[in-house]
């Protein structure tokens, strides 16, 4: 049976992203982000699954990092989850003293915990997982996890649905070795990292290829390369598959003036059709390239 | 006495970077990077010392989010440390089982640890400094701290220096309310925060309007904006100093385009002087603009 990685321990929200994504794979645990790709790149499982943004914390740097370097891995599907938490006790009528969790879930619940358990004391854990764990073993009294977690540790759920920014949401990656790209659907996102040379302009000429070709670009971020202070890699999510002819046009055009890797084409978890700007339909490429070809044979001009 | 609030408690990294700005000024650490915020805000103090990037962990969410809302705060000043940790024991020749951290650190130092003490059982703690205190109080045997650390916690230094990568540092801001900009020194780092519209080719245009006028950016972040998923406001780093011509040129053609709110002029801790492409020193924009006035007049054309 084919495999997932995923960043754990179990009782996570990647865990919860990789049951979204598993369609009955077989899902295994690993410690850390490096090691589910690790795992992948090995041939140990055939997929990993791990964060890539959260729309409170930013990106997950471990997971840029990790698929710009080494063997490339590409995505084959996504998965967007809001980002409400549960709040597990043991139940009965004690008070609830302290309350764990992983730092950024703590930072995510400060509100709700200020008017809901003032009296508890914030406890850090090294996962919502393992604050339950902690609540299981009577060393919390409350943990903060995610909505999976109660399936893998039985306790009580004091509250569910508990986030202080509503809309809060985490995006989770299905990677895989390359391979036969996912049909397009219309509403597809594609990935690439780009080292641009460190000089003025640079990063504004690689958008203005894809905006050129009318690419709407749905992500950006820069991080600085290892090594070496001030230079950056930009990891950009766009629009449209690589199988359509502006964004096959535009990959072309950013790899003729720097390094890019594929990081995959597939469908959007959020079903947002692509926009298509005005002169950049798969058609529209095909009948000036047939222009052009009729011009340099003689037959136009 | 003038005085600066810092993300405390003391004994991190931002105690250690507000030292370096302080010139004599009087140090408040408080809990938070909003609170930090807050004080200056409410006048509580006069500047604020809170990190804005990790070469690792990527930029400091709170932070961002925090300067683009409420009254606006300008930068006045940066520094730059390199992230070398310090290691504490109480001493003695017990072996160290437990090696406390913030989870950022322990995961910055995890290579370290797996060849130097490989043994110990990681334990996260609220802070890097929370962690010297539960040694201080022998919860842990060992804590993996800022350097600055062991001044406040006066414990045996087991280890200093560490770091898995080698050249890993944090940006760190000095900031305060709106006021006379810092002087331009050459090495000057101009910062602002736009809100393009989310239309193919938004951000393509702004970068085109510093790339045209030979601006060198250093940095760009993407944040969401909160309760409307999808949508991104962009943090931009550049070279130069709003006082000179192509800074400002620069900007009143972005406030054309979109909300803008400056964030600061001021020296750049590394002191790499900004590159001026051609035909866009204060003297190229001052001639072209004698000259568009002497055709205005009749006087050339």
């Amino acid at each position: 049976m084919s495999r997932i990685a995923y960043f754990g321990p179990s009782g996570t929200f990647t865990e919860q992203a990789a049951r979204v994504l598993a369609r009955g794979r077989e899902l295994v645990a690993v410690e850390t982000i490096p090691a589910a790709l690790t795992a992948v790149r090995k041939g140990e499982t055939d997929l990993a699954c791990v964060p890539v943004e959260n729309s409170v914390e930013g990106p997950v740097t471990a997971t840029l990092d990790g698929l710009a370097e080494d063997t490339p891995l590409v995505a084959v599907a996504e998965a967007l989850l809001p980002v409400h938490f549960t709040v597990l006790t043991r139940g009965g009528t004690d008070p609830v003293r302290t309350v764990a969790s992983h730092p950024h879930a703590l930072a995510q619940v400060r509100h709700w915990l200020e008017h809901n358990l003032p009296d508890a004391e914030p406890v850090v854990a090294s996962s919502t997982a393992a604050a339950a764990v902690g609540v299981r073993d009577g060393r919390y009294d409350a943990a903060v996890t995610a909505p999976v977690a109660v399936e893998t540790y039985p306790l009580h759920v004091f509250a569910d649905g508990v986030a202080d920014v509503p809309d809060a949401r985490t995006r989770f990656l299905l990677l895989g070795p390359p391979g036969p790209l996912p049909e397009p659907t219309g509403a597809d996102r594609t990935s690439i990292v780009a080292a641009a040379a460190n000089r003025t302009g640079a990063l504004a000429e690689l958008l203005g290829e894809l905006a050129s070709r009318g690419i709407n670009l749905t992500r950006l971020d820069a991080r600085p390369l290892k090594g070496n202070y001030g230079y950056y890699r930009f990891f950009l999510d766009f629009e449209g598959h690589l199988s359509e002819a502006r964004v096959g046009n535009a990959l072309a055009a950013l790899r003729r003036r720097c390094e890019v890797r594929f990081l995959g084409s597939h469908p959007r978890a959020d079903g947002v059709r692509a926009t298509v700007a005005a002169a950049a339909t798969d058609e529209d490429f095909a009948a000036a390239s047939r222009w052009v070809d009729a011009v340099r044979s003689g037959e136009l001009a």
